[in-house]
């Protein structure tokens, strides 16, 4: 089988570093160019790099030139990721896609937009469709591909099956997000070390947006939004890496033995085609009271997975929670599980 | 003015320390008696202790001989103070309360007897009165005052006035507490660095009950509980100190100005009455959006101040953020506040 | 008694926060002017800041208007205080010294300038006499005066004495050094959470450097340097505050006690003469084998005292470890110290 | 070939659970005993352990029922690896030999003894040979095998280079150690987040004597001790994994070019050999001037590679930073690697 080429815009963030690491053993996506800030054009990759990840930077990888975001940059390749930070990611998608390159992306513009699917693919790869809406009404000659914030990749996972078996009220959610979900440089050890900040701009408005995006049906051209309503406040805590959601549904039937059931069996189309990035088990149930904790559980796995615990029904109100590795299934991990998705089902 | 002698039972733990330094500059409490665990008897305080408390020992407690728990070590004094382990504090106090001794209390046990008041004193002082029937009915020669869980005591400060201005429907709360507060030798540092463990044994238990009797009306000889329908999931945060809630109040009215304008000003007995440790302001209230955080907003006041922010009233949903000290307004202070309100009330 | 009127540059940074709080209570220095960065100039204190200094910005400063560094926004002070990034101190203090005004400094440009006083109080007070070599040779107006690198004030303290009495061959120290002596925003907390990085830029220089300056002896119109060969090592650890500093000297006779005894009761000019900021005991001896420590010890006093401990003498090496507040001892104290003892000794 | 089958001591421990996930897929150690404190015997490793690892049990494992530590329980292995706290292994251990048992041991006990050699495998894998005469003298039936503390593990690496080709004076080595050495319990969150301690009990005893046996020179039937002159300060940090040691030695010539190539290529015979665990290069060299770090360094390879970096030579002093992992490098995996290399020589 003939390789697809991939180039990686913001390849330097740790977003970037994530994909590259991810896809140093792919077994059908290679990865011929890497584009970062334009003071780091030509440069080495590994000498443009200041590589946090972790283990040595791929063989493959370490003399690739920096390249620019300007479509002639990637004339040669099939698919353009982009890890771009949120604030540089509008204007360049855009040239990329009306210039035909196929583009999937992990940063928020267009995210929302009616005609661009938001995959999370044990979710929404069915969404995909909206492809056609969008190859039909927009001028562009490529594609453009959104994967979700962070947080709501993850907290969406269990809610499929909820959402069809539970007549839900109000949900209610508290997020304890680690510090990697604002990039390396973020936040400042002073300002989050033994501390905790209640709060973290735009996450309360996208969390929900986007999972009922996400969730939501495919009606004709567009989405019709799942109707969770849910109310986030989204916290800060000095961890590094995963995201948990303490997650309260308002309902009269908890069903808790029902749903661990099926969350614990859960599997969609990446896993009966046997995608390369998609895990065995997306949800991976907890039973101990004192479980999922990032520390232990977020090494399981290849950081696809969500982790679930903590069920319990009790006066009206289902509560558990969710955590995943936002770093993999949050971004870096999602995006590349929705390309192989796009080939798969022949998109690409 | 005579000055009332007092004996700490637990002095060497970290709740103990901060009591002895609250206590070391105390207008009219003064520590005449340390207790700890029985091998330490009969030891110099400085000697006995492992001062974790930041600065240095008091001079009038460093050579303090460590007692023991029984009642006649506590003879000479007016008032027993126990910040004994849980698991210890029943069969103990017990035996000072029937010998006679007043004990003002923070461990657990006999927190939910009807005729044992549980105090925090700005939000339930006339609960005292409670002691009347404690002597009546019990054979009891002392009196046993007990002070709420840490988080209780914290999360039940803006209540006082929500309870009476807001048709409340549920309640849901997600805490993120401090290590301290399962004490200095609670939690290892491997287990809880970089680290989210979404549960505390016995708190989503305690926490609303104790909220319900601190918050309930006295109604002849007991307490008819507050009836706030509260669901409270704990998670444990790695910071030192300061527990923070997360509160959603299912209603349909937000009253938000009105809420924030009365917890802004809110006074209580303590402060009308000009009692030693009571805080100037009971409730801090903060405008700004990414307020209270433990690290700055902690270090105001004396640790008896609870902070209060984020509130947004959205689709039938009023959440705000809660912010106390655990070691002072949840453990330490609010002892030695009950006790200054005691002597103001004429119980001691 | 008239008080000196002080004006503060770099004032909204970490360092000119902790000065801001010395200051407030201070018995005759008062801060009337606050000066930072171009675009908070016209705003008040309490908007232009985001203060993280724990506790309320105090009332006095609230709301005075930030000003810019020029010398006619400082006209009506009698001391100018420097908290400046060293990048930009340069240019600033040379222009505020050259149009007359007596600049007391932080910032690390001209520090090793031979005709420029860097002092250390308890160190070398009498280092000030310098001044008169700085009138007679610079064209300047006013005066500039220096305080030492953090590192270099914490470590130059118990070595007064041991300069004097122990014939010290090499000197090999390595320090461990907390995050807040980069600045708030100086380290993010995924590079330094749960890691050590061994390097400090220009760390490694200065230290030997200044010390050997302040050690020096003064020899008419210069200071003769204290000819100290030391080596050091400089890592970065995950803590906030404290500097600490292992030294081992190179000698042939150890002379613990004698050294220990002598640290022990160390004083020097700023106590003889009660000067506000100065410690009573600059030097902390601790006996415990586990001590000193940055949580426990940097609570006592008032961030001016230097701490000692882990005394050893063996096989032709002395041992003892230093440690110090490096945002007080280090850095905003000394500078006010400096200004008393300056006043103390008539210069200004 | 047929399997080596091994027993383990101290099994649900940190270093215990560390091994079984090395041991899971070897190719030929095969693990079919495991050992804990007796309230464990009986139970299914699963339902003993607190599996604090990362990633999953070994299935191969979880079902093993725990044994005890007695000779009976151990009948039908080849070899007893042993991961038990210090204070249990000194009567554990030669009960086992004595009843014919080759045992290879983390613990401390009988580290010194001549007669039981104390292997580094890179460094001083002839010193096995000291099993003869141990057979010879002692009245045991099986072998005893220890490996170094594992300070002593990561810091003895280049010296066996340095120690050849370097006339060295003195060696000053301060060590800057992770919380994990302590044992997952062994440090109290409390006590040494944000916080650095400056002393860990008995490491600066045990440093340089075992570093001076696993470098000295086999003569006959004992060591003779390198004769490294090491002065030892231990401190701990507030980091996971990893300890490091900041090396000054004083010295005529620095060699600073040479030492860093021969280090570079450092290959000994477990490399030669291809032993499993051996890794191709077990020591790195790191030209950064901020390298080696922990969290960027010790993810790299199999956790057995020793890092080193900052080399300087000035004034007559040679500096440089090591790193390894202390819980593989320094406990679990030089174990595994101890035993590959007793099998390749023959000794089982």
């Amino acid at each position: 089988m003939d390789k697809i080429r991939v180039s990686l815009l913001g390849s330097t963030g740790m977003v970037g570093q994530k994909m590259i690491k991810l896809l140093a053993t792919h077994p059908f996506l290679e990865l011929t160019k890497v584009s970062a800030s334009p003071s780091k054009i030509g440069r080495k990759y590994q000498e443009a790099v200041k590589w946090v990840e972790g283990g040595e930077i791929p063989e493959s990888v370490r003399d690739l030139r920096i390249v620019s975001t300007n479509p002639e940059d990637h004339k040669d390749v099939d698919v353009v990721l982009s890890a771009l930070p949120n604030e540089l990611a509008e204007d360049v998608e855009l040239k990329l896609v009306r210039e035909g390159k196929v583009v999937v992306s992990n940063a928020s513009p267009f995210r929302m937009d009616p005609d661009v699917p938001l995959i999370n693919p044990e979710i929404n790869w069915e969404h995909l469709e909206l492809l056609k809406t969008q190859r039909s009404k927009r001028g562009w000659k490529g594609l453009l591909v959104k994967n979700p914030n962070c947080t709501a990749s993850i907290l969406s996972m269990p809610f499929k099956y909820i959402l069809k078996n539970l007549k839900m009220d109000k949900v209610i959610i508290t997020t304890l997000q680690a510090v990697s979900g604002a990039g390396y440089n973020g936040l400042s050890f002073m300002s989050i070390e033994n501390n905790v900040i209640p709060y973290i701009k735009g996450e309360e408005e996208k969390i929900p947006k986007e999972m009922n995006k996400m969730l939501g049906s495919l009606k004709e051209d567009s989405i019709v939004p799942a109707g969770i309503d849910a109310t986030v406040t989204s916290t800060r805590v000095p961890t590094k890496v995963g995201h948990m959601g303490v997650v309260n549904v308002i309902t009269e039937e908890g069903k808790v033995e029902e749903i661990k059931k099926a969350l614990s069996s859960f599997r969609s189309l990446p896993q009966e085609r046997g995608l390369p990035t998609a895990p065995a088990k997306p949800i991976v149930l907890h039973e101990a009271e004192d479980r999922p904790q990032p520390e232990i559980d977020l090494k399981t796995g290849n950081g696809m997975e969500v982790h679930v615990g903590r069920f319990r029904f009790e006066n009206g109100v289902l509560r558990f929670v969710v955590l995943g590795d936002n770093l993999v299934r949050g971004a870096a991990g999602i995006t590349i599980l929705t390309v192989e998705l796009m080939k798969e089902l022949g998109y690409i």
